[in-house]
């Protein structure tokens, strides 16, 4: 089972074995994933072709060999689960349901109302659950789970320059994340990654809203009811990859 | 809270003090809910009204008196989800979620691959985290956990004429049950029950979906990814709630 990390392309920017960046997809692999020039990753581009490459910083990606197409079992965009930390043992249950939805990137979240830092044998753990579900749900790629980190940090790394990023906040007034995505995908279809942030236990702050807001985030509901801190990443995952597969399923 | 089952009725079914019962909902109350004369339930027309009735077999309802409109955290219509029994403790978190995400009615079903009949103690374990989940999400109804009940059984109670009905199938060439319930949805708005079907871990046989198939249940995917027995239930009725709450989530 691979881990290497994929990036999904518009077939314009080949040109013979060369893939040219744009300056969204530069940010997002060298400031959120942090490659090296070298680094290899998955290349797509959303019409069934796949390819091995290697990274060229500042602008370009080399292809290194064509691959066998992405299985239909991964979701047509990368998927950012940025999750505010749990009290207890609740991100287990988190990165094992967020597998099976498709996530591609768990990001556990240091937030002013949930700041415990969690020891390097969680990590290892929840990277454990992370391969182990991805093997039970029969996932090409496993779930990077990355180091916690504060929300300041993380939007600097997510957010409207490297994603279309959603914030979702307990009820409220705001407008629902099914109705958000599929007007935006009727609008334009869409192939940059997604990021979707899920608050603590007693909600975000107002000043973490309005930081992420500052950053390009939309804020949506979930619905009417209050979810759990362990059944909202859910919810939300399960809306988002059916928005994302609604229309292909009887492809697969 | 109230342990009060729901019916959504259409105005022109009012006159007076009385409202006159369609032969699908005669159907739901005496054969479904087994509901007797004097019984009492809410009755509301989707449009904010909501009353207390005492039914009258065969074919009324006696308006007691109008109600505090029905809070905004339940979902537009009974949503009941037919859940093959899981192995294990799995009952206790697909009950939690269930409550959470909106069901009112949980309907175990001893399917041909899960046959653990379970004990008392079991269901009034799981009528009780009923009760709490249902606290914890602010829901104004407890879900009603049925006793378990053979698949043959269920499908005498819900079928195509008491409610909209979906079995889900894990992957397969299915069409995706979000792409269903949107089309359906501006085919014709209904308030009619939904009623959803989650199979076991090995999957329904194809005998019991032959059979869900015979009395009109429509055969629907969750996505392209194989789901636990527990993470299922979450995703389906995560989807279901996005789709029936997604225009109006700005009004609660």
């Amino acid at each position: 089972m691979s881990q290497l990390q994929r990036l999904t392309i518009a077939p314009a920017q080949i040109s013979g074995s060369n893939i040219r960046l744009t300056p969204e997809q530069q940010h997002y692999l060298w400031r959120v994933l942090r490659l090296r020039a070298g680094d290899r990753l998955l290349a797509m581009d959303g019409l069934g072709h796949c390819w091995l490459v290697a990274v060229e910083p500042p602008d370009q990606m080399q292809i290194l060999e064509e691959q066998i197409p992405i299985a239909p079992t991964e979701l047509p965009c990368s998927v950012a689960l940025l999750i505010a930390m749990p009290k207890g043992q609740g991100l287990d249950d988190i990165v094992r349901q967020a597998t099976e939805l498709g996530a591609s990137q768990i990001v556990p979240i240091l937030s002013d109302r949930t700041l415990l830092n969690p020891s390097p044998q969680k990590l290892d753990r929840w990277r454990r659950i992370a391969q182990e579900a991805a093997e039970q749900s029969e996932r090409q790629f496993v779930p990077t789970v990355f180091d916690p980190q504060p929300w300041g940090k993380a939007l600097n790394d997510w957010n409207a320059g490297t994603c279309d990023a959603y914030l979702c906040e307990a009820r409220g007034d705001r407008p629902h994340l099914l109705s958000i995505l599929l007007s935006a995908r009727r609008a334009s279809p869409s192939t940059k990654p997604i990021a979707i942030a899920i608050g603590p236990e007693g909600g975000w702050t107002d000043a973490e809203i309005d930081g992420a807001i500052a950053v390009g985030y939309r804020v949506v509901s979930l619905g009417r009811r209050v979810l759990r801190a362990t059944t909202a990443p859910a919810a939300a995952l399960s809306i988002l990859a059916a928005a994302l597969e609604q229309d292909t399923s009887s492809i697969g």
